[in-house]
């Protein structure tokens, strides 16, 4: 189950647009670096995943486990209204899957955060009482 | 694993803006009525779900086998270049799970189909083909 080190590369655009959180057992957990919303980003650490189909059925499981994790404790850190969870790829094809909170008056709010305007980059230590939540993420 | 009858209600608005194509084991799986992209849409044929983390992990495992199912089969059908899979749940609270296929050039390309202006019904016989084909999920 526990990712092999040595064969995984993150994608430069998700490096780029996030900070690493953690490593879970299958993915690595990043935090889009976009204060607009909190939102996560999961990456399994397995070479060459575009589509939810290119996985095996119990690493499926377990990614969405994961991401079942996080959306509990992005709801309870944040007591959104809605959490968001997409995995799109059609700009950065590397299988990856969003949790976003939501909530009513948020930009673009009841529509997709996805692809919505530009990023606000937290401002120092903005994120470190989310961060360290999601650091304790229980999988 | 059955969903049992009489004790779910599918939410007037997925039921307005979509038309039924089978009961798979846990899911209703429905065809958006939107002939812009081939989309379709599972809602587990349980009660009072809302958000993923209200299912237990035995649901949410076959809802993702499913889900995945028919991201194969419109992958397969559509020769797609990717597939958009997502929960969002910011208009419609009963928890369904969006499957998408999605194509360079297509309306709103490289940002998400979701929202994003009018849907434009299916002619008659339009949507027959694909409907045949997702009838014969193998899951």
């Amino acid at each position: 189950m526990q990712a092999e080190p040595g064969t995984f590369f993150l994608d430069p655009r998700l490096a780029a647009d996030t900070r690493p959180i953690a490593d879970l057992p299958l993915c690595r957990l990043l935090l889009m670096n976009d204060a607009r919303w909190p939102w996560v980003i999961l990456v399994p650490r397995r070479e060459k995943l575009v589509e939810l189909f290119d996985m095996t059925a119990e690493d499926r499981t377990r990614l969405f486990e994961e991401a079942n994790a996080a959306a509990r404790a992005l709801a309870d850190f944040t007591r959104a209204e809605k959490i968001n969870i997409g995995t799109l790829g059609n700009m950065v094809r590397q299988l990856h899957v969003h949790v976003v909170a939501r909530s009513t008056g948020d930009p673009n709010w009841h529509r997709p955060n996805w692809g919505f305007e530009t990023a606000r980059p937290y401002a120092p230590g903005e994120a470190d009482a989310l961060t360290a939540r999601m650091q304790d993420l229980a999988v």
